[in-house]
């Protein structure tokens, strides 16, 4: 079945009975109607339906090189810089339905998916390394738009620089069998945004593992044995898209996900007990241009989204004539061209790899991922600094439908809305600035490619800087 | 009945049965058991409580001047540099009691009205002003300690530099009529904190009138005729302490006032129809420094909250030897001895006032006003940054009352903590930086004296210069 | 004569005899051998030379539309957007000769020249505007490669915003009388660069003129007659290059120019005694997206010499090790690669202007107008902070050439470097960021394209926000 | 000879002949008519002066305990807390002399050889330690008012964190013979400022030191015979008072300190070959409290001078309207009173050593410390961004003297100044924030108390936080 609409997917979610708790109770019954989940998986829909639409085919899907119907473009493997330009189109697409808010929108797995088995290769001849496995699982998604998350990252126990887990029964997760059927994994890993929420769950390796043991990669369906997604407390507060425009549609929900002697069939397997590959194999892949790519497109539509709420509140309440009103909504534009530009600029400067694929250029993406966790912090501070007190206390839908309606009509009027779209512009720009779920937004992208810290040292121990010192130096050196 | 205790305040606010709406209902029933008012009742009534505490009844109360009994230490009028320490030592212990997080603590407004009160005769021979009126209302407040709120602030309708209101209908609360009972208001004022669970509400002109019917001051009964209280949506979102640390303790709830028809008798009219009057009262008086006193130091025992959870955090992950981490937690230090250092210096340099009160130095806490707002938003900042991945996906109590405490157990122990320790440290350090209530108290310290830019504005003008321009003119005079 | 070499520069500045004021002293002699004029003089006509240089002609130079001979390539008049990469390389190929330092090598004022003259239309029929000057002069400019300086700036006499000048004598340059041969000139205007090195001043309104009278645009011979050049301290220390890397090369100089009733000749006059074309016609032109293309283009190249030192310095004392070292040289890079992105952006959102000529996208540029005035600040503080204690004693060349050179070579050794050479290097990185030519050039970028303030809010005011406005109102109306 | 006249000082210096070499030249003839030091020295000997004035005695010295005859207050061991409050008094009073601009105002050294030799006794019976010795060298510079410089620095070869000096001949000074007469020192040591212009230098390890021959404390006069001072560029311009208002008054000059095989007498050897003395003595003494509270003192003295400097620009160019300029100034007033009040709560809280001195409290004084390097920084850019262009074209003094004088006066005046005041004005804020030596300032204000970086960490580690996390333990028990 390829490229699916919404029904399929909420079919699909429904039918797998994943094993997700959220606050002490295992979910039961469907998960299209569980109260924290019904919203995003609605989304998540209308996202898929996009495929359908007829005036967006050619921008959502192209057809399959094995069988010529048409699958996600967010499988594309770009073989020219159009090709760049039109997966950015589609990201930006679906990016505009979520308003940019759900950073795991199926095309996010999808590229990465893409990105890595267009480097199979690098796999090929090495010891416990299973390369036709990846690409087959990467047709094998492509060709049934299987939505897919992933974790990268192990429990924080203790971020100490020099650490070794001692505890006799395995904390991150690890390999502690393998058999005729496959490896068997036990232990944790954190953080699998839409965990429970997708049909298979994708584990890779970043790097940064001492023990071999814990160095794999694999994919496997979110109900296999074993395998138990425990949610954070859901974010969602009611279905009111009134009171809670944003949650009540685009709460991605973060899993911590537990390995409870889960086998991974052979035909699953990408690699396993070889800790070089497992601490090299991700980074030496197109996984980083591409998913980078992917974000940043995604990223532009949020930051749109942000200047519409910031010029929205200025014209509300009329303070557009204040210099630093001004400036704070500069800040914003200057944020969003320069993200704009800086994709631009990785199109323009992208390279075939080795295999023939076409690369984004990775630097300059990288220094997109280096600003937009700073800015996007800061939209928040803006949004609050310009709502101000009118972020204080603001009522909510049922306060519309009471006694008091008329109090509300008279007193939070503004300078250009009546009460009611007033009051309901101020509750999103809340939610999104204020709010459980805005914050951790915020969060989400501080640490959406690792701690901000390391992305600093990474860009600058990766950037050629040679030819400026050069320049110095043959300056210093001409009398 | 002076100082009193919790059990006293309790009693008084289920018996005032105050029109207040939350989520479009009328509160009905005991008030201190409705699930956004309860939290903070108890609170509240447990800082009553401390009056009675053998071992701090000097601490808290001293001997009315009227009756010799004890009352309420935040009703001093100080007349000695070691009264301030008095009142500063009383008011951080009730500080410590919430944590610094609850801005209306009653010292608060106890210490508002006394120190107007004791400016009240400013007031004499000015057309339609009775200073009277507000020194025997300050009198009955202490003798019976009542609780007060307060509202300073317009409707946020329109925020150009040049705005008159046209409606018809009053938007801004104002006098309609006057009678041989009172005056009668009509409008609404915004962002009554504690409104509806407080004896009294005080409203007093803070200035900017361009009309005299919207300048007045005066103090009623919470359960007044015509007085209405619309609740923001309230931010307990639950009854445990595990889960909500804080909000389920200190979420005082805001309010828009409404004032239909509100009949204020005379003897509780403290001015009204007197334009110059309304406009340069509050800053006339000692409110400025006498506020800003109680408040600096109650944020003072509220940065030492903070630093004591940016060291938790440091220690349950064991990031201490990280040169950053290091520099985050000494930027809440700096701000901490900051903070302490100006209230000390405004107490060293405190001087009488023209009716013999001892007022600290408006300036030095003017400058800590314009500290606090910053370092206190970067105070979330810096939680955030230190809990990184921590704070996306931590479970509830509920988690650990069910089937899956042992996969928490295990995985998600910290170097220092066990699983469930570690859980509750990071919901309190989610709770403080990342919930709804926790952005609230960011907003609420942002603006708890006006808007920032206006505060740095107002130091600037009214510092005096003038001796550091002289120094420079005589450099460049001297050959 | 098109195309000129570096010797007929000096020819043509020699013969002037401008009217030059240094620290009270008339200028005499060749001004090409002037101890404050004589290393820029130098600098600039090697720039010259490059037009000369046969692997560069094609970069550098272009033919003539009128005789087929080459002409410099920044008075090309782009028709397509390989015609702006081709002004861009012209202009990096000219910074890199100077390390981006001179912000008035010449192509600066022949882009801006080119700028107008290809909208010189919009005088076409306006009362005294003569468009036809404009032209002729273009062609008169571009055929004889003349250099030219400007000046925009009234005196900063009085900054409040409404200020009307009240004084008998004019201060601001304005027409204070036309007759048969011109239109006469008193008065001063403020900060030419290079003042008195060019042949030619070009004068044009910048907008704001409140009396008709000092609005006008038009260009005469730096030795007209009443011409007076009043240039501010020479930062020239001395000619060694060891000393003073950057200013013995690259001290532009500034200049008040002063009008002591100047006869502008009418075929030198664009227009005058217009308010409305004189408040408009700058901003109208092409002037904005050509110049700001030029200087963002010379910025980047600039932007990597500073790369080039940070990295030199880490290096030397062997730093790099360190993350807060790692974060600050991020940061350059950053900028670096976010200045180089946007101008590629203006370049492939580039379009015909209505004369069909190609200009690059104006609002992209001046994102970059914003960012660099802030990063480039930033990175003085940056090689202060990276330089520490070793910027603050270092020796200068004459010690190396003196009885104690032997202790400089031992004590003053760094990890990579010998003694002189690192001393070389922290001379270099001195003056950079603490000479009084280094902050001048940070001042100089601050106030490139004018003051910071107002440009955030000009980029704020005529972004185009409505579509994230809109889409904002559709999500809070959909339910 | 009790405290001095500025005379003394003076003949003292030129007497000395002590090697200093500026420039390649070694200093010949009278020192205090060298341009690079006639200038600082004049303030200098003003200073001393200062102790002679009559009705500033009492404040500048009190009676020796020795002889009764007056000696300079900075040398007053404090056993009250009155006694702190007297020595700020005194050092304000001489920095309001020098407008706080000269850090190494003889109060600096004199406090910090009174903090250590209070401390004394701390090197009481330990291995080749000579607590006596330093005991009556204080008493000897009391009694004879000997002027002082330091060093605490070692070459900046390789900052790297694990860095062993490996070179055959010593770049850091070590001890490199003993015998009967004293020790014998050869190498460098960095940044005696003031160097050259002192009775005696004084050496004290600062910790760090790997090898213990690097670790050693005593003084020997400045012309002991193999003893070196290498000048920096001097940054002097010029005698006129006009166009170098600081530098040809304040500019204290920096110097590398060669030691030759430099002989240091047994009676003036503190203490060496004592690798753990040599690494913990500085700062087990009251060196660290006393020097920061002179420092501190000095500081808010130089904060008060620019705020002058900045409303004066404010004043001339009449700006003060706009909201960014007063917060800007606010800043300025927010830094001076943090600053004040950390200076009062030290003293509040000071407390009396083991040898009954009165310190003040060392944490409160780590605090600005930290404070000040940023603010100190940032007020240079202020004064940039207020006077923005006007600072970029200012002409001399000599100009004034010219026939162009009658221009200037025409063109240069301001809102509130004449031409020639202004100029004045605009030639000190340039000098302040943009020339060679106000750029020294801030670094050396930015590295006064060593690196940031090192300045926050320390304060982390060295503070006590376990009562508030022991709170925050206490919330999370409670149910």
């Amino acid at each position: 079945m390829p490229a699916i609409s919404g029904s399929e997917y909420i079919d699909r979610m429904n039918r797998l009975q994943t094993n997700i708790w959220v606050d002490g109770q295992r979910v039961a019954g469907k998960i299209s109607e569980h109260p924290a989940f019904k919203g995003v998986i609605k989304t998540q829909a209308s996202l898929y339906d996009l495929q359908h639409d007829a005036s967006l085919k050619e921008k959502m899907t192209y057809p399959s090189p094995l069988t010529g119907k048409p699958v996600g473009m967010s499988y594309l493997q770009p073989k020219t810089k159009e090709d760049l330009v039109k997966r950015r189109a589609m990201t930006q697409e679906w990016a505009r339905k979520n308003n940019g808010m759900m950073g795991r929108s199926p095309d996010y797995m999808n590229t990465v998916l893409m990105a890595i088995a267009s480097s199979a290769d690098i796999l090929k001849g090495k010891e416990n390394c299973f390369p036709e496995h990846l690409v087959s699982f990467y047709e094998y998604a492509r060709e049934n738009d299987i939505s897919m998350t992933h974790t990268f990252v192990n429990p924080q126990v203790n971020r100490a620089q020099f650490y070794f887990e001692e505890t006799e029964e395995p904390i991150a997760a690890k390999v502690i069998e393998k058999n005729e059927k496959g490896i068997v994994i036990k232990g944790a890993r954190l953080l699998a945004t839409q965990g429970g929420i997708t049909d298979e769950i994708v584990v890779i390796s970043a790097g940064g593992a001492q023990d071999k043991a814990n160095g794999f990669a694999f994919s496997i369906p979110s109900n296999s044995k074993g395998l138990k997604f425990i949610a954070r407390e859901s974010f969602v507060r009611g279905d009111s898209s009134f009171n809670y425009p944003l949650s009540s549609r685009y709460e991605e929900m973060d899993a911590i996900v537990v390995f409870d002697n889960v086998l991974v069939p052979w035909d699953r397997v990408f690699f396993y007990d070889n800790i070089e590959v497992s601490n090299r194999f991700l980074f030496s892949t197109g996984f980083l241009p591409f998913a980078l790519h992917q974000a940043v497109s995604r990223q532009i539509v949020k930051t749109e989204f942000i200047l519409g709420v910031v010029q929205s509140i200025i014209e509300s309440i009329n303070i557009s004539e204040y210099q630093h009103v001004q400036e704070k909504a500069s800040e914003v534009i200057i944020a969003l061209e320069t993200m704009k530009a800086l994709v631009i600029k990785s199109e323009a400067e992208a390279e075939l790899d080795q295999w023939g694929f076409m690369r984004p250029d990775q630097t300059t993406l990288q220094v997109a991922s280096n600003v937009f966790p700073k800015v996007y912090a800061r939209f928040g501070e803006i949004i609050q600094q310009l709502g101000a007190s009118g972020l204080m206390s603001i009522p909510t839908e049922q306060s519309f439908q009471s006694p008091i309606r008329k109090d509300l009509d008279q007193y939070l009027q503004s300078k250009s809305d009546d009460a009611e779209t007033r009051v309901k512009l101020f509750r999103l720009a809340w939610e999104l600035s204020m709010s459980a779920f805005g914050t951790r937004e915020i969060q989400y992208e501080r640490y959406f490619f690792g701690d901000p810290i390391q992305l600093a040292s990474k860009l600058y121990r990766s950037y050629d800087k040679d030819p400026f010192v050069k320049r110095v130096a043959s300056l210093l050196e001409t009398p």
